[in-house]
């Protein structure tokens, strides 16, 4: 640990703890003379391959202004070192507080700033390609099986019926770019009601902006009982088009996106679920939450169900 | 949490973490205007009604000008609140490092601060009694059984005959005080090579000052194949004895104390061992790392062994 700080230019340690933030990644609060830094020891399913680019994003966002994590890079200048055997990064600490019930007016910020989120991209050059979108689905519905039932009757029909449905409808030539695809109320800080910035990009991936935003409206505008709160809808979609439009075919696209998002989620927690370990400290999260919510999706008649006009 | 924290003189969070310190409570680092400070949620093996006792101990602790944690009244002027139906406090933050390998120059400062700690209860009225102390060792010897002899062949009988010899030998008439009865490196701070405070006051008892020492002898002065370090326990003595005597019977008792402490630890530890969750992420220590303690305990000859004089 002091040879790893050894390599970075911001003095001795003066606080240093494990931080439960990540359940991918082991995360240490670190504070130093020069300010407070998030240590990040990666692990399991980040590819090192890939780290470079989760960590050119998140510099390529901050050098556009939107407030996020930063690498920090050592003294030979760069940001992706190695701790125990591990890789491992120092990024500069985000002020904020996660907030566990959006209210409209922080859906209407939170719009906003993934607006600006996807226009910082507009020019960042690379791709990844998202290894947890449709194509990827049929794979995690074959791994759970007849399993799911276990979690509710009925499941796995279900499952195998909705991927039929989402693979059959799934919008095809929707403008596309880099997108955060992890956008939980976890992952967006707030000083009070101002949004202060974005953590963890490391789902982040290529695909359509628009399938960005069925995750947030999944994530955002539901209530703790998964019944869907209109309000924040509204708001979620009045503060994005301030700064960004969406196409008719976007707009028209958002039952089936919203559709496919909610199978996304209910999927992978669904997988976590059957595969949990018992009396592991991470509970895991109670995929029965995301078949609500894909059911109430169901019901949309179109973009107007999310307060979202046609065109 | 903001209901909780409405009832502090603090200001608005920016930023609120969990952290993974401390295996029993659940503990979040608190950042607002006023500073920093860790929330504390109690559960499990800490008592409600003992509560009072380990926050007053920190209190008297810290006004004795010995850095520590200190409880921070809300509005009311109580320092115990409770969040999620559970006891909750806030503590200030204390700044520092703790040390994985500690070097005779820590072992010196840690030994005069251990000194100061020891003096700084002399007019601390409350007492608490050590339910880890010789007495209840039985009951954990008990607990164990044959199983026991899973964790290493023949433990079983070792700990059977260890533990009578240690209660038949165990000193009486010691001086007593409230004793932190912790004190491992992981619950000592520093700064560089500075011993910055005392954290963790939760097992914090009255017992004997020299069972005290006998325990930071366990902790601090063995390297990490537990073999002894005798340069590390010189030092440790050397800074207590400038800050504060030991008598000619504190030190006879040394060996006996330290064979008592290599015991209890080696018992919880065997406990948690057989005890533990599997696939958990709090990873049970090592039980046998305190058998390899003991026995080099039961070759000390007198305290001379450990770097102190007799008398």
């Amino acid at each position: 640990m002091e040879a790893f700080l050894a390599d970075y230019d911001h003095g001795a340690p003066t606080a240093f703890k494990g931080i439960a933030e990540g359940v991918e990644n082991s995360n240490f609060f670190l504070q130093t003379d020069r300010g407070r830094f998030i240590l990040t020891l990666y692990e399991k399913r980040v590819r090192t391959d890939e780290l470079p680019f989760f960590l050119e994003l998140m510099e390529h966002v901050n050098g556009k202004g939107i407030a996020c994590p930063s690498p920090v890079p050592n003294r030979a200048g760069r940001a992706l070192g190695e701790l125990n055997g591990r890789p491992a990064v120092i990024i500069t600490f985000l002020d904020g507080v996660a907030l566990t019930q959006p209210k409209p007016l922080h859906c209407r910020s939170f719009g906003g700033a993934t607006a600006r989120l996807h226009d910082a991209v507009a020019d960042f050059s690379q791709t990844r390609k998202n290894t947890l979108a449709v194509g990827g689905w049929r794979d995690l519905v074959e791994a759970l099986g007849a399993r799911v039932d276990d979690i509710a009757p009925g499941l796995a029909d279900d499952l195998a019926q909705e991927l039929d449905w989402v693979s059959a409808h799934w919008p095809a030539g929707l403008p596309t770019g880099v997108v955060h695809a992890d956008l939980f109320p976890d992952n967006v800080f707030f000083l009070g009601d101002e949004l202060s910035g974005f953590i963890d990009f490391y789902f982040a991936c290529t695909d359509a902006f628009a399938y960005d935003l069925a995750i947030c409206l999944n994530a955002w505008c539901f209530d703790a009982r998964c019944n869907f709160v209109a309000d924040n809808a509204r708001a979620l979609f009045e503060g994005y088009l301030e700064r960004r439009a969406l196409s008719p075919a976007e707009r028209a696209a958002l039952p089936t996106l919203a559709r496919g998002a909610a199978l996304r989620f209910l999927l992978t927690r669904a997988y976590d679920w059957l595969n949990r370990v018992e009396g592991a400290l991470v509970v895991p999260k109670d995929p029965l939450e995301y078949l609500r919510k894909l059911h109430f999706h169901r019901t949309a008649s179109g973009p107007e169900t999310y307060g979202l006009e046609s065109a």
